[in-house]
């Protein structure tokens, strides 16, 4: 097959047996019932590997669809009709970990949790935290800008790029900015790559600003008996200036599941607040204490706190299987990803929850409440039509409602094309319109994500 | 006179006898031979103002140069032939600080400073710092995405704007997103903005992302006998971890020139270095033990530490000062602004201190060594020919050496019309080309700061 034999040619790397590239129809999201096969997966070595694939690919007509780990959970790697996947799993190198510029140089396959830990070696922190940090590569968080749960003191991943080397659909190579912590040099192409979803170029290698390392951590459980308490809580622990890293919270259907399919003693509260405190172990002991008093001040019924990296990472463990957890209820889940303004969570949480009760669907609810950022985890049975009816009306309302929130469709998990039916509640028009010649001037012949977006 | 009454029966504000105009022909950065007066100067009170006002603009041809203070230093708001200036000394109101969502919403003609205060009165903090924030506005800051001294740990204005209303060149108002603390959905048109030097829209307001206010700061003063043990210093105190706020170096003809015009009693050693750490009083305390330690071990000759905000207030102020002072040490100043990693911050300077003795240039160099962001102060006479050929050298040459170690251009000063000539030495000819490509979607008949970057 003369695809296949130029790039073989070409010396890439490439999987192209049927039982190979099958697993690449798939990522995260829902599944479909049109499974769409790429023609090939190419495994790319080096940029220069990318540049020829994306060469090939212009001569033949094909599209590209550049691949992380697939946990996007919006269907944002999946392959469309005469598509190639470009998965990054051999560019998964550590290139330069700089103590003195507080800097590491790495290619997109690195995995996040596996960065997280080379750079802390040298007591350095990369803070964005997606919670499937363990498989997630740094090239799939740029994409999305992921976050997780130290986005409130921290920011997301956008906040940690400084440069980025792309491949471009002509094949050119762009640096996107320099190697420096501040630069004000032209436009901000960076950021337009950051969150772009691969269609506007292929992420090859990234520059990003590290900071140090927090000594410690400690995590402390607050239960509460209603949701408006925990708001009300949150609000106190937000205004103490005591600035935790994470503000999370969960209801109780999220309690539930979790206590049911990965028992850790939680208990089945209204609501919980899982607040971590980071800095040295002096420090956040005191302010540990100050956080018990507000949270007892905003009727916390009951406050567990860790006294140890041991408990932390316990409580952590139980509630990163939120998902994993909900996925148990039912044969499907679906994890969805919304942001409103801070003061409008609680709102948003009720409404959502009414909307499920109405339509008899399962939601569990949890989120970074600091951010204003709401997962809630439907479990659902895709084959239960009449389900899958109720779940759409879901759907639609909970885009409708974050938007009219003054929200928006996603913090951290970006659109994919799961959600690019509801782009023009989110994007005013004008926007949308400038998005849509940016797409046109960097792939005017659209062939990164095709479908993406536009 | 036609357009004139066109702005008045628009009932915009107006200035327009030359009297009035002529301060706007100049900025903070060296004035020029030949003086371009604007036509008029609108004083817009809405941006429905700003949109009458482009709409006028483009009837007639005009070009726009938007305004804040005129404090850039780089003419990036001086008037080109047929131009008008908006100025936005009217639009200057805070309309909201939202300490539950840890959010401003400001028009664009806001001071910084004025801005620091209000949000502080709230216990929030907006941590870009520009010297001159008594009168910058948040606009310009924007426009440049500006820094200062605490952006070693705090970053630049970039980091903490979430959303931006502007008025494009069709007169159309876009907001680039959403006023939540995470967003991915579409490109980032707002980091698109920050750092456009008014060459795409024109910023009419802005919502900030503010964080809670440090409840207290030290500065410590570290005198060396070398720049290589300043710069050793600068590592160590990375190294450790402590986290200053500011790592500001300043070298021995700085020190001087502070001295005899603003006397604050400071040493005429080869290098200080300005470190402040923020925080609790109690934790900055001990953390500024571990730092005099640090310090003493990197050869510091002498450490001076503030002990309360006053003493803090008057390191500061002297501080603040350099460029005032080196510009009465002769008729003229020009204040550069150049950025290269951290690592490269000594080879820089020397270089740059070995440029200026070849060819009898006065120089006081001082930078936010932390951030790898240089200042040199350039003492000048203009009328004087010969020094100013050989300033055009040392200038030249300044630019190529922060470039040829992996640096740019500015790193928050912005390039204006000043360095517009050095572009293609910072950016690839890629970068370049589509950064041109990005100004012609927004602004395809060049009415924005039409004279700046391309």
């Amino acid at each position: 097959m003369k695809i296949i034999d130029e790039f073989k040619k070409a010396e890439i790397e490439i999987l192209y047996e049927k039982a190979d590239v099958y697993p690449y129809a798939f990522d995260t999201a829902p599944m479909k019932e049109d499974v769409i096969l790429p023609l090939l997966v190419a495994l790319p070595n080096s940029t220069e590997d990318v540049q020829k694939i994306v060469s090939i690919c212009k001569k033949h007509n094909l599209k590209i669809i550049s691949r992380g780990a697939g946990t996007c959970h919006t269907s944002g790697c999946k392959p469309v009709q005469g598509s190639i996947v470009v998965h990054f799993s051999k560019m998964n190198k550590i290139l330069e970990i700089n103590k003195e510029n507080l800097t590491a140089i790495v290619e997109s396959g690195v995995i996040v949790g596996q960065l997280q830990s080379e750079v802390g070696r040298f007591g350095l922190f990369f803070p964005p935290d997606p919670s499937n940090l363990k498989v997630s590569t740094i090239g799939g968080a740029i994409a999305l800008s992921s976050g997780g749960a130290r986005a409130f003191k921290y920011g997301t991943t956008k906040d940690y790029i400084i440069n980025l080397e792309v491949v471009l659909a002509d094949g050119t190579i762009m640096q996107t900015a320099k190697n420096v912590a501040k630069n004000v040099t032209g436009y901000n192409l960076t950021q337009l790559f950051v969150g772009s979803e691969g269609t506007l170029g292929i992420i090859t290698k990234a520059t990003l600003k590290l900071i140090p390392k927090p000594e410690s951590t400690l995590v402390t459980m607050a239960y509460f008996n209603s949701l408006n308490e925990a708001a009300n809580g949150v609000n106190n622990v937000i205004d103490s200036l005591l600035q935790p890293s994470t503000i999370d919270l969960l209801d109780k259907n999220t309690i539930e599941t979790i206590e049911k399919f990965n028992p850790s003693g939680w208990l089945p509260y209204e609501a919980m607040l899982l607040i971590e405190l980071d800095g040295n172990l002096d420090e956040i002991k005191a302010k540990n204490e100050k956080l018990k008093e507000i949270l007892l001040k905003s009727n916390a019924d009951k406050i567990i706190q860790a006294s140890d990296e041991m408990e932390n990472e316990k409580i952590w463990n139980a509630r990163r299987s939120a998902f994993a957890c909900t996925a148990k209820l039912k044969p499907n889940v679906v994890t969805e990803d919304v942001v409103v303004p801070r003061d409008k969570i609680v709102p948003l949480i009720k409404e959502i929850k009414k909307l499920c009760d109405d339509n008899k669907i399962t939601v569990c609810i949890m989120g970074h409440a600091g951010d204003g950022n709401i997962h809630p985890n439907f479990a659902l049975d895709f084959s239960d039509k009449e389900e899958m009816k109720r779940f759409k009306k879901v759907k639609d309302k909970l885009f409708e409602l974050a938007v009219e929130m003054q929200g928006t469709l996603s913090g951290e998990h970006g659109i994919g094309s799961e959600k690019k039916q509801y782009l023009d509640l989110a994007l005013d028009k004008t926007s949308y319109l400038y998005m849509k010649k940016i797409k046109e001037i960097f792939d005017k012949d659209n062939i990164f994500n095709p479908e993406l977006m536009f």
